[in-house]
């Protein structure tokens, strides 16, 4: 199924930054970023849960958001894209 | 049906982000903004039509991107939050 992972991760410190990183190294291992915190993955349930438990891992609940759309197996159609195609690499920037 | 609006505005320069402010401006009035460029929108056809048009209008092609995500009537269960910011249901009535 297609799993759509979108994260805000508060940055304002080195260790925030870190967990930026950390997480969006763990999410290229799952699938493909579309935006720069967009991932598109397509897994089936064990690997959901497996992304979805080293993510959560990571982030720190207090400051961070993690969000997870289940967008199942019929993805095609659901998803439109308008605009530039590459995402621009900003890990160390501030994303608003 | 739950449409989820999600962006990556290139705000290298004024008018990025300029055109950061109108998107995140114009999308506050369709739904309900759970991490820093995502939404989620509860909307008919023409409603869809309609911000997509919008926000179209607005964005640069060559530098900006602009996703919808169309989940459906039947999204309960298919978005998992973890972390901050827990967003209220957008079909439910904000009581301030």
């Amino acid at each position: 199924m297609l799993v759509l992972i979108t994260y805000d991760i508060n940055t304002q410190t080195p260790l925030g930054r870190k967990r930026l990183r950390q997480v969006a190294k763990q999410c290229v291992n799952y699938g493909q970023r579309v935006q720069n915190s967009v991932f598109e993955c397509v897994l089936d349930a064990a690997k959901c849960r497996e992304v979805q438990h080293t993510l959560e891992k990571i982030i720190d609940k207090d400051k961070d958001s993690l969000r997870f759309y289940y967008l199942g197996n019929n993805y095609k159609g659901k998803v439109v894209h308008i605009g530039a195609k590459e995402s621009f690499d900003v890990e160390d920037t501030l994303i608003i």
